[in-house]
């Protein structure tokens, strides 16, 4: 069961290679079934030259418990869950250490709005969680860092900003499926790359106009959008 | 019909993943036919490993009517026909947000001439626009992006520096066709990772002695130009 | 004989250029057949691209004499051998110039946990040694560069800090074998880029969390592991 | 004639793009054959997936003139030349453009020694050439770029030091033949590399000890050498 689900996590586990988001196993892409109410997720620790579409586990969107497969599901799989449970029009869910996006995550600084590259995709600065306090952290970690991305969501959409970056550790994007959430992480990381260095050159830098970030933004995304195909 | 002109044109597109300038579809390149009036342009949001020479776009100069294909033309496409009108020996136009450029677009800094690499293509610092009005944002802002970039150049030729970076976004180059201008794109986006590491470091650097800076450029453009074959 | 040792140790020395740790012959890896008291060893000087399993030195752990090869062992023989004599449970060991790890050697400045990439490996900050002084260099430098590293882990558990950066030199790592070891110095480089753009950005950067730390670290080294599969 | 220096010329050139030393024609090497006064060069502006042997110009080492070959020498022969014929050990050089090494030039800095990477193959900081006059650069450019690099070796050992940096413009590097000249300019590149990050990240950063360099540069080029096979 679940062969179609398990092929698309597949692929998608497969772009973060192909993109360079990852060393080793350092990432996982979940996709969620929301009429059976299950996502499909990576197993833990496996290698992606080693990767079929059988090793996907599948898991109950309640219960967290494993529906389907011989593997142990991703070590993350709890803070994909929170995730999925908290925004319902999230389709696919991404974690990696991509170094440009974990840098800005071990400074503990949110990536701004500095140019139409980032507006073309994320409606405003991709922020950062606040640090977990030491219980947090000691109990249910995987379930509690689902819970500050959801917290630092509070006020923000995150529709409109397909991204977060957890303190001290690294990047989450999400999708309307799994490859979409894989492209966003490819996008987050392009833009970490470049606002790091205009803002190294240039600390007292300023976000850019709020009218280039509604203009691009929009077009792309809005309900007027002209951008791509129909 | 433009059948030539759409396989220069697609050719010419080709070479932005192989230099490493575009991820996914974030680039696009034109040639003109100044005979027939009309402009060879990729299709907005088309893949690069999905494209055909037949999905190129054959844009009208004056009207920006499509006159031949099935795809709608760039998102782009009025800041390229802008260009083709007020830039008349300009034969191709490429836009792409190549990472180093695209850096010095968002800090809203020129790229100044400090070596002889620079100097072999550029004939003094490569602009950048200035920030477009809300206005200019607003209403027709992809001509407008045209035309602010025809206003930096008042009192530069576009012959001798054939890019320019456009505030808060990224850079356009041209050249005497399509494949020579995405020449001159890998050439800006190799001066500007090398111009912000001089810069960064050495933060007082002074621009190239002026005589080094005609030497180079005027051995390879000018009427007494040596360097290449006959 | 040591036909196994020798295949181990020449697929783990072709890890290095697949992982662009070396350039030229700039690296070497051994590992240790503790029964034997024997290591094997890349010989000196060979091109990755030219190396054989059959090129593999066997070297005696206590005399250093050659046990079975044609060619000379790595320059650096005398170093490994030291570290296998003191750090009791290291099976294998690689040295390499690895770009981002020689660039904190260089500054003589340690790599400081930042971020739970690090922590998934290193439990703490990977040190630097001290300088040699004038004598270490000139009589048996290798062997001193040994001594000088097992004198930096007076303090340190080499087995939760399985690399070393030698000061004005470049890193040492090492694991429970050969292929281990070239894994930890993967992890070392990427660790290393991502610490040394966290702090050129942000110059007063703390470590990160104990706790965040210790949970990172033991869920995957300690008693109560949980990452990946059994 | 001269078909094994043409093709020894020829191979050596294929290595600068195979080392990423180069974009599109920006670099030259050449080899003397001291025997008969002549050298092989590449020709100017030709591509290198384009390049034959046959193409290499065999020029004359006293007058410039070419000796054989139907294109025209590249447009830094006379430098090459001016090399030469006062680096009378020199049997090989190589002209790039390397973004590393070029930003060094760029800033008109010098790459001092930070490390063994640098002192196995460098005895000493890197010199940087002055900046050449007014009347150096407009009559026979080329020619006097030799002489300023010449100037520059005036105290110091080409021998010991196969490289250079030419002010505002890019590096030269030599060695025993055109091989060995690109090996050392691909060092030269990956030391500009780490000397940029390690000073620019500590910027009162001493030189490395000079026991330490002496070892080095001494085990693998002194009387005693003892690095690599017999």
């Amino acid at each position: 069961m679940y062969s179609q689900l398990k092929t698309r996590v597949y692929q998608a586990n497969l772009l973060l290679p192909k993109y360079n988001l990852v060393k080793f196993t350092w990432g996982n892409v979940s996709e969620i079934d929301r009429e059976n109410s299950v996502i499909g997720i990576k197993p833990s620790g496996v290698e992606y030259e080693d990767l079929t579409p059988q090793d996907i586990v599948i898991v109950d969107l309640e219960t967290g418990g494993v529906v389907e497969g011989n593997l142990k599901p991703s070590s993350d799989t709890k803070t994909h869950l929170e995730l999925y449970r908290r925004f319902e029009d999230v389709g696919g869910i991404v974690h990696t250490h991509s170094p440009w996006a974990t840098i800005f995550s071990q400074m503990g600084e949110e990536i701004p709005a500095l140019g139409t590259t980032h507006a073309d995709y994320f409606y405003g600065s991709i922020p950062v969680t606040r640090p977990m306090t030491s219980n947090e952290i000691e109990a249910d970690y995987e379930e509690n860092t689902g819970k500050v991305i959801v917290e630092t969501f509070e006020k923000l959409s995150y529709k409109d900003i397909p991204s977060v970056l957890v303190h001290s550790h690294g990047p989450f994007s999400w999708g309307k499926d799994a490859n979409n959430a894989v492209h966003n992480a490819v996008v987050l990381e392009e833009v970490a790359f470049m606002a790091w260095h205009s803002y190294t050159k240039k600390n007292n830098l300023q976000n850019m106009q709020q009218e280039l970030l509604d203009k691009h933004y929009l077009r792309k995304h809005g309900e007027k959008s002209y951008y791509g195909q129909k």
